[in-house]
């Protein structure tokens, strides 16, 4: 024989039971955007090379994979490039469109792009987004629902979060309150790296990065606050109180809490301050699996975001973040439709797929979707067995008849390896009793069932 | 403003509105694929170009997309090519994976594919295939499901179709008793476009292609056959008589006519007699929209098809095959697995959308997935809409909030332009009640009702 084939480094064959749980992850995250009224689109998995081009910086411009098309001379085609990313699609596709678009404009998208990043483990050239945003109102509104759509999203899917919540105007506050506004960017860098490598090497990096003594000592007050929620905004509008940008964030992020107060039912409030003295008890507003975090040191690279910016952690793995995002004014002035606010999170799809197969969440159901496997000894009880697979179907219940009367160990093994929980057997003796010998896969167990029980056996 | 960005010709968006008819289309497909048995797949969107080269002709080669990437010096990287359809990715995924697989292999796989066709009008770059195959068994039952799968989803759909089925080895044992084995492919080429420029043209061409006058005087009774389906196979059953292949070709054609019969039950077969006076009445097994042609005239282009072929048409469209394929001896040989049977068919999403558009198929309930929106007077009120929001969510009702306080007008604007068929008023009269105005945005009705009241009535 040949050479096995095979694919691209960087990609993925998925089979059957990946595909299976992928989509269960898909599906649950699509039913709770749903529930919030967010519309799916989808964009073309290539665009012009310009719409791409310098929207990613330097490295992200290596890593663009541009198309060719054979057929066509080179200098006559206009260049393309695959989709690196959702986020500048989407904002091509609101300047492109934007006349038809009823705003606030709720959107989600979840399809692959493709980095040419050099592989490795959990990194691939090929992977799924999926991606929600409003655009077009800077209503905190839509802060307050991103947040309720991850703590839906992972109550779901079983998964313990936190979610991490900080704002860009506080990270700018802050650069401003210590001399440094232009070191905004070498700052967040620097903070962002707090959790891993600790304040010591936080504080050298940020030297190293130009700031001075008394700029890094000035500092620390901020790196090392503490306390509920309530007091760290009560004391960073002290440390704030000569900063407009700084305070207009802490504004902010008192109307989110207020917000999520707001929206917490009471019998949730009880629950919840049963185990905690904080006075914004809404913080844990589900009291089990889900619990907000405002998160000083969180920045977050991508410099497009202006306002709150979000990170959702696994409680229960260690793996980063499993969903990000923030708030964005000028998402679309790239393409000449400036002063657009905006505000979404992505859902890490391999990421979520991990967590649960690490912590074994998958429902069971997954691993098929078949119900009931028939296996014929002979010709006619094979064409019996279609008529019965006939009648089971329209009750819609999932069913393959094995399409040879194979020997009976070979179908068994069939319905062994498609992981199928029944096997309905027929035989000249069956046949004659109008009846199938029902074989229960993981039990053994065997009974002869007629039409209307198995019907009503396999709809529980 | 900047000149409006713009995707690659032959590309498109899908907004809202598209994007939820196509997932009609597709979530109809693929839950009736799952009552057989199918399970989903997905291959990368790039293959390596070795993968793809050679399979599509030379025609073929020249539409590849070849992909280069950025950062890596072309002579280091091994080149790549997008997906030009789902059967070789397919076939190079079952090689790859042969023994991680339970054959017969029920596999289905809806992914975009790319084509540097020339783009016109109903002909893309980038469109969806949906294919479903079985592989690894020779068995009829394979073609059975096929089309009881056809069936069924335009029965759900609602559209009314007629199933041709011809078989490649009935057209090479025509080409033998004619005297031409080596011209069966131009005479399926000619044959296959009798529909289009009637028997005059056909002949014709038969002659052009180097067919003598008296073969194409031999293959006049061929195709001239009419009849109910028994007359045709009785016909040809003389008319093939010295040919292996033909004969063979026949065969399956009965035994696949005596499948759909068996799993035609008894009270359908009464419905369809009494309309017809044919034998095998089971050629029209639901006696209402749907029913299967023994169609000689149909050829099929593909070199590969070996045994039946299908293609489904639209009795209220003029539009085409809307579904085909047939039966494979070899797909996976071209990657060192030979002898491998299998039968697959192919949804052709881009056309069953414009059939349902231009019959109006397309379930209303689609225009919007948001149920009722909430428009509020101030922020006390908008607080307010809030938490019945969050009620009606957690009752699996999906929900809009107007996330500002704005104009009346401008709130009732959106719901409007989103199709929303419920607003929910919310000013200070209402929260005094503890209820809302709940407006009805087709009829104009208002009236006020409490949340239980709202969860019952939108449950409906």
């Amino acid at each position: 024989m040949a050479q096995k084939p095979s694919i691209p480094k960087g990609t993925r064959d998925f089979g059957q039971l990946e595909m299976a749980r992928r989509n269960y992850i898909f599906d649950t995250i699509r039913s709770v955007f749903g529930l919030y009224g967010f519309q799916q689109i989808e964009t073309p998995a290539m665009e012009n090379i310009g719409t791409l081009m310098g929207k990613y910086g330097e490295e992200g411009d290596k890593l663009l994979f541009r198309i060719q098309n054979s057929g066509e001379k080179a200098a006559s085609a206009p260049e393309k490039g695959l989709r690196y990313d959702l986020t500048v699609p989407f904002a091509r596709y609101v300047v492109q469109h934007r006349e038809e678009i009823a705003f606030p404009f709720k959107r989600f998208q979840i399809q692959p792009v493709w980095r040419a990043d050099r592989p490795q483990k959990g990194r691939y050239r090929e992977f799924y987004q999926c991606d929600v945003d409003v655009i077009g109102s800077d209503s905190l509104i839509g802060e307050l629902e991103l947040i309720q759509i991850v703590e839906e999203v992972y109550r779901r899917l079983g998964i313990r979060v936190c979610l991490h919540i900080n704002n860009r105007k506080i990270l700018a506050g802050i650069a401003e309150v210590i001399g440094a506004p232009d070191k905004i960017v070498d700052i967040t860098v620097a903070i962002d790296k707090l959790d891993k490598i600790g304040v010591e090497a936080v504080n050298a990096e940020l030297k190293e990065r130009g700031l001075s003594d008394e700029q890094v000592e000035a500092l620390q007050p901020i790196l090392n606050l503490n306390g509920s929620t309530l007091e760290k905004l009560t004391a960073l509008k002290t440390i704030l109180a000569t900063s407009e940008i700084g305070l207009k964030g802490v504004a902010e992020m008192e109307e989110i809490f207020s917000l999520v107060e707001a929206t917490t039912s009471s019998l949730e409030r009880v629950k919840s301050s049963a185990r905690s003295d904080a006075q914004w008890s809404s913080v844990e507003p589900s009291g089990e699996g889900f619990s907000i975090d405002l998160d000083l040191c969180l920045a977050r690279g991508l410099n497009y975001y202006t306002g709150a910016i979000f990170e959702v952690k696994a409680l229960d793995a260690q793996i980063g973040s499993i969903t990000g995002g923030g708030r964005y004014d000028n998402l679309t002035g790239i393409f000449g439709l400036p002063n657009v606010s905006g505000v979404g999170i992505s859902f890490g799809a391999d990421r979520i797929y991990d967590v649960l197969t690490e912590l074994n969440l998958f429902p069971a159901a997954l691993q098929s979707s078949t119900q009931v496997l028939f296996a014929a000894f002979g010709q006619d009880e094979l064409r019996y067995a279609l008529r019965w697979a006939k009648e089971l179907r329209a009750n819609g219940i999932a069913v393959e008849v094995y399409p040879e009367p194979a020997k009976m160990k070979k179908q068994m093994g069939y319905a062994d390896t498609k992981q199928i929980p029944f096997v309905a057997i027929v035989g000249g003796d069956e046949m004659a009793q109008n009846k199938v010998m029902l074989k229960n896969m993981t039990s053994g167990e065997q009974k002869l069932v007629e039409l209307g029980e198995l019907v009503k056996l396999l709809n529980c």
